[in-house]
């Protein structure tokens, strides 16, 4: 089972920019404690950053046919990228939407997400946690379904 | 350590109603599972349901003050019940929500949580198995915030 | 043939609570008429009124199983209660919205029903005959569906 | 008493349009419905259908000063027409609103009724039964009023 | 003459709660201050709190018709409960709005009254006084309009 | 010079429709009243009502190509016909919008006028003397810009 | 019969401020036109131009008693100025509004007038003609109205 | 193959009304430039125009049974005659919404078409032309169809 | 303690002006009952009241830095005057809104208040009583104030 | 004469991504049906596609000056680059919008075009045809152009 | 060269009123850098200031026709009157707006200026800096075009 | 000290695209005069224009770290691209936004700036001097700060 975790633009500057925001923990981290997690659930594990839409785009197109299913914070996108929309929807697998800080309790354009009617399900202000939480909940859900649905 | 688990309106019948939006998990199967887990985790956990939001108020003022954090399915009052966020807010704890279904993907009046402002975080879409990935979190980050500030 | 006529808050006030708005009849004679009806369609109907939302949720639990349609007036939680919805849906069985008044000839908060969209239809307007005619309709409804799909 | 039932744009092919929303009666089959239960109510009943706005308009001109009262289903009118407001309001008589399917389950459009704020009342979503709901219940009104109100 | 001192949800908590909003008189004090005031104006005063909507209902139509006005602060249901509203209106006796906080510097949920329409006025931002001037102007509104309209 | 007076639907039961709203002159007095003060001013006049939108159309374009301009009170036509505003401005010649009642003192949906943009005015709420108003000063403009453009 | 002339903000520029929009004529000429047509009439007419909101209260406070209407033309104000609205309704004189310009076919923010809820009725579009035409028209209601209601 | 052009209120005007907008081509030119292409793709082709929405109805419930496709302008109605979707979507028939102009850059009521969504397309802004394209697209796709469900 | 009543446009036809919405008590009446209770209270009072906006700035800027609290009914600007909102504002002063009428029982442009987020509290629709109740509170406040912060 | 076909974001998994909205052919063979009609019309087609907006914007920018016309599907972009808008704006040539799918029958996020008032005219939900029928039609308006305004 | 530079309501209590906000800069340290930079451009420079908005408007009308450009900061007014908004383009001459703190980083009601469409640019947070950043461009401004349209 | 100039999509056309709206000077011109103007104020200068949101992103990653303050105009960014504002805000550092043209006064969608928030302030309308502008206040404002806070 291979899953691919795909961080939006700015990113990268996880645990420099507004850390009161986003935590002290840099993307480095949040995607060495993924590998570390999919090695214990014996799944394979692709992570990906970029802060050019168009490339997120190009990474879904090319590796979401081998995946089985995606986890994503794809950033200030989330706001109002349709594109990613139309190409998390393309991909045809599950995923699921994570943000690090509570999108909720900040500025109201940051309340709408453009990709939440098409994810299995969104965790939200868990911090670098949530990657976790969402990586575990997404394998369970994956095996499950291939239990029940066995080809 | 001490952890609520809050069901709201309606929770009781999880399991029989709607079961293609809800899954077939009733609420005990979903108590237990929060149960074993507390248990891996070293936490006291008490679970809880009522359709009455009085007594959904009631509880919180009365078994609070003795708790360390919330994990909250509130059910339908999630979209309009300001009482609820406002006794959750006079915890004084920290509270994450849980939907079991995808409430971005339903009726537009479902898109709207009057909690989630004021919540840590929300994990929203993924079953029961929502409610076991918002204990752990939870349990994890007033671990981490009891290391940090130990009084 | 089971029928449920529940009966929201404030209801219990019928004929004395602002006559000119909603008649002078009292919910028992509302009640009584409906039995006497109940009576001459050959159905059984069991009456239920409260003030106590979860009340209402509760009764619904407990009774629609073994009922095969509803007749419901839920009083001022028609513009609000989402609970009441999802326990309505909940029941899986067909219902009939009722209102004494013409709320659309009231203030614009009345307008909306947050049931309308899941009930079979709605009777508006037209006082306590509003319960006969949704009572007469919904026994011929429900006749003509088992003749139709017989098991 | 003369009660006048008008039937607005696009009824004329109630039975072969759309029968998964509106039903297989046929607007003679319902006039003829609505004939008997008149007979039975001893009231005399004129029905009239037209896919002209203007005739609508004209027919409640010349027709509605000899008669008591007026039920009607003026489709798609309903959701725009205030000519037909005005008509209606003109005759100075109670009218009944009916729609054949349940207008608040369907596109947001054909949630709002210009005509509702002056109907007496309204039946929504019980098909042909529906007509003789407003029927029988318009009929039950008039009589009482004219007992409290002799003249 | 009698006034109906009603308090509403999570007002229990007073003075324990998010004191920076609220303050810190505990809800014994202010009823303790608001009997004092009464005996001072020569009126009988009962108070009552409850954290239960239809507790809340239930007590208005068993004691309003005994008292002569109403004094209420319905907590967070005054942003939504229509059917204190309806309660309210049902028992055809003025009363006063009184809120602790300035509901105008909090949230926008927090604006808007479904009570406000049919109040004889309210009392906002002036904390556990608030209900003092709320008493004592409504018993002199009374006491006016007695002498104006003795009977 | 040659003006056409078009009056809409329901215009033809002025005087008895609703007097307390529209007055008690009938169309046909106000036409006498109209044709009388063409005479005065030295113009011919053309009168016409229908209830047919239709008609309407029909009418503008049969008439308009031989007149200078129109004054027009489309009743409820007013409030949504996009199709008079087209046939209106398909005519090429300036027009003056009437209504008899303030419709900005009635129903909010009355406040809006599809036409108002392109008409060259409009007089309103001052009865069947606004439509006198509209015909001498229609009459003054044309003739002053027929001296300021001689052709 | 006493009328008043109130003429509001930027109005004394008239002639010369953009006159493509508000036409040639200046205050002074259209005053005059006034004056002239009152005398025709046989009515006192008083004009009063200012750019201050409060002298224009001040003016309807001290005059409006002694007068029998009010034509005016408040300029900007009409779409802001409540104060003119509480001014124009204290003095419980009948009042027409006047705008030199097609206030519909001009900015969004021209399109709504707070008066007009309140007014007699308006005359739009037509010039300096539509304040002979309200002149005319006013006294001629007052006329009809003082022999129907001669106190 | 047969199909209908049908053309709505004002579209008889073409070429004379507004030809800045609509361009100089006459409706009869439009129908014999459809009738010589409908010559060229072996289909029969029927056009109709009215001013009439009533006889836009009419028109449809007679033809539309025996034709195989609709391609249609309904004018102004677009934007506002639900009574025009019900009767298309009542043809059971695939239609193309066609118009002149480009309504996008035009008033923002011209945005709106209450057509679109049941529509099989729509072209828009490319005059006379568009008619062809949307003629010569329609029988293709119908011809398709028809090889891939050959009944 | 010195506290300021400043009173908005109109209020000086208090007690003439609209008497059924505003009631019969003069301004002069109100400002020497407020006198009165200053006295009583200990405090000194200054009363102004103006129709021009710029002398209500100009009064606030002049005697605010000697006054220890405000209390106003800035009339009609309530709704709009953004220029009285940053006047108070910038006095640094607590103050009280006062409105003698239920300005939510009214247009809903009374709704809004542009000045309620900033004052310390409002009394709304309890007549010239109001005043009186503002009064005693804000002496109240500001002595209790004065006690925890003497300096 | 030289048409520019720009093709936006995951326009190059047609065929592939959702086939049930977008259809089976590949982009290839729509570019290749373009190539194909271009010829047969005697005109010079070049095609792009990018998943890059900045990409998009670069093509315009360097390829708009030496063509005479665009037809683009911009995808996703439509809905909301701005960029894209004032890039086409930019090129000073004429363009038309064509989307495969119906986005008027889809999410309301699709029913909006930040492009389409701008662009000559749009083809909507006509499949691969509607690609050709834009070029057809494009290319014969710029012929037409070309003979009215020679130079 | 003359300019204006005209500062609305409480600007003259710059650098006492909120300088957490608007900065310690006296209205009076404002205008004498505003005349230092004057001199050394070499134009001519009034500064104004009122509290009344009738007062900005009489300035406007007296002394613009002899100005060449206007700066202005209304202050409050920005947001609401569009009496300025009249009286500035009355004027006819190239106006600057100015603010001293950033408007979009505060109350939603203060994003939206009233004048801001009429104005030639704007020069919003920049503190007292902005004056002379609009000084200087719009000196430069108008001796390009004077430079360029010589008379 | 060293400023960032960072144009954003479609400016490097600047000069030639829409001259009537954007002005006829180059970004090479506009680069040459804030470099001479950074030269006479004695800061470093570093000017960046892209197309792409992502290299505008990278390049503020890269280069803000270095840099003192930031003037950008992002272009057509400014009205959608939040994570243009992420990246800016993530910087640190203050910026001013600048627009060449008056986007108040052109469409609607222009009018918001989601920048303009976080921003320190904007200068619009003024062409090429809105730079210089910008770049003349944002190092004055930075050296004032160096001042007051020397580290």
């Amino acid at each position: 089972m291979k899953i691919l975790a795909v961080h939006g633009v700015n990113l990268n500057t996880l645990g420099t920019r507004e850390p009161h925001i986003y935590g002290s923990a840099t993307l480095a981290e949040v995607d060495a404690a993924l590998a570390a997690q999919a090695g214990e659930l014996g799944v394979e594990l692709t992570s990906f950053q970029t802060n050019h839409e168009g490339a997120f785009v190009d990474f879904l197109q090319a590796e979401a046919p081998s995946a089985d299913g995606i986890i994503t914070n794809p950033g200030a996108w989330t706001h109002y990228s349709i594109a990613l929309r139309d190409a998390l929807a393309g991909t045809g697998k599950p995923f699921i939407e994570v943000h690090f800080s509570n999108i909720h309790a900040r500025e109201p354009f940051r309340h709408r997400s453009v990709l939440a009617a098409i994810a299995r399900g969104s965790v939200i202000g868990l911090g670098w946690r949530g990657y976790l939480a969402a990586l575990e909940t997404l394998v369970a859900l994956l095996r499950e379904e291939r239990v029940n649905h066995p080809n």
